[in-house]
């Protein structure tokens, strides 16, 4: 038997949002390997043998499902979100390149799953309506100064900006230091969405301006995004307000 | 009864990426609106009124689907994809602000689906493994001259590019441009992704370089992602080679 390795985006929070197609690789995989908190969200299967390994050790553990993926087994990785979006598809992508030959010729397949910042878009209304991108703040893999190039370009651009690990205990400033250097672009009253454990039973989603970001709780578990110059607001009595980004950013002559 | 309007995402192509929240919102409609084609994907359900509409028509969809609503009806609006990336989500939240009152009022939800960059990039590898931006090449909705900067201003900051609405009858020359335009500032071996009609039977992913892009097929069922410098091609025998993009963009000293 020849061995493969799926690597399945669980999506965030529950179940909910977990694709068929993913729940079928999970039920077929012999072995799964992921971080802890992800694994536990796999339903328990008897015969699966389930290796759980911290949050900073992803080539690690790429290396160890791969290793044994090659050995003949069908293998699971699993990665909260989507996994080709700052997870695991590409650290074993690496890991197959600078791995054994026998790596490359393993049968890999990556299962996409809904990533966080379309969970809270949606939760939000439609803030991702219009051209946008995606940065992470971690400079654990890169240095500060080609994040902030990076928070310069996408809003002289124009573009709506989604924050990935926006904050943690060891990255404690690098946040308020992007919402002030957005602010040399971008207005005061720019929306800015903080969107925490989308898809749980504590999820919350809280809708301010660029000027009051930095006053604004978040952790690991947050999602942010910024608003464009384009993006609106539109208020709901009792209702948290919708922000979006029309398809439309100029009149179109008749 | 209150109504209410829930926009569905249903991913691209069959039902492997239907979620079961989408699933659950489709299965308690009363009505449904949405593009003809999206619409044939949802299965038929007894009592369940089925609106298909024209593929331009969005802000009278969404219109004619709020009115129903607001008439106290259950009803769902579907997208192909995720509703809030180049969809329906902001073409509803823009009728909600332009229209009366009581559709602020309205039960709005909003489903998230996996969204044609995400599927074409997990089908590639892990080309969306680092920051990366999403850009309409449609110039229907907004000034050649504004995506032009958009090109430049993602270029310039490294980002890894997604690239909607690539092409159309209508539309022959913008994706050449694009490319053109991306010449200026990325090497011509950058790797370039066409993805056709991922998650359907006829899928195929192709994988070239920025200098030959221009010639490579594309229509409308097309995604297009092109790297940044940091994105990598792994050559594999007899498979189509990986592409990704390594988390890390900067050696980190020890």
């Amino acid at each position: 038997m020849s061995g493969c390795l799926t690597v399945v985006g669980l999506g965030p929070g529950d179940d909910r949002f977990l694709t068929p197609e993913a729940r079928k690789a999970l039920a077929s995989a012999q072995a799964l390997y992921g971080y802890g908190p992800y694994l536990d969200r796999v339903p328990l299967r008897d015969g699966q043998a389930r290796n759980p390994s911290g949050n900073r050790v992803e080539g690690t553990r790429a290396q160890v499902a791969l290793a044994h993926a090659a050995s003949g087994a069908h293998v699971a990785m699993v990665s909260g979100g989507d996994p080709g979006v700052f997870a695991m598809a590409a650290a074993v992508c690496g890991e197959i390149e600078d791995g054994p030959e026998a790596w490359r010729a393993l049968d890999l397949r990556i299962v996409p799953g809904i990533t966080a910042m379309l969970a809270v878009a949606a939760k939000a209304g439609a803030p991702l309506g219009h051209d946008f991108c995606a940065i992470s703040l971690s400079d654990n893999l890169k240095p500060w100064e080609l994040i902030e190039r990076r928070l310069d370009a996408a809003a002289s651009g124009g573009f709506v900006i989604a924050f990935y690990n926006p904050i943690s205990t060891a990255r404690p400033w690098q946040l308020g230091q992007a919402f002030a250097r957005l602010g040399h672009h971008l207005s005061p009253t720019t929306p800015v969405i903080f969107g925490r454990a989308v898809g749980r039973d504590d999820e919350a989603i809280t809708v301010t301006t660029l000027d009051k970001a930095a006053e604004t709780p978040a952790d690991m578990a947050t999602l942010v995004i910024v608003g464009s110059p384009e993006t609106r607001v539109v208020t709901r009595n009792g209702q948290t307000p919708l922000v979006y980004s029309p398809r439309m950013t100029a009149p179109v002559s008749a």
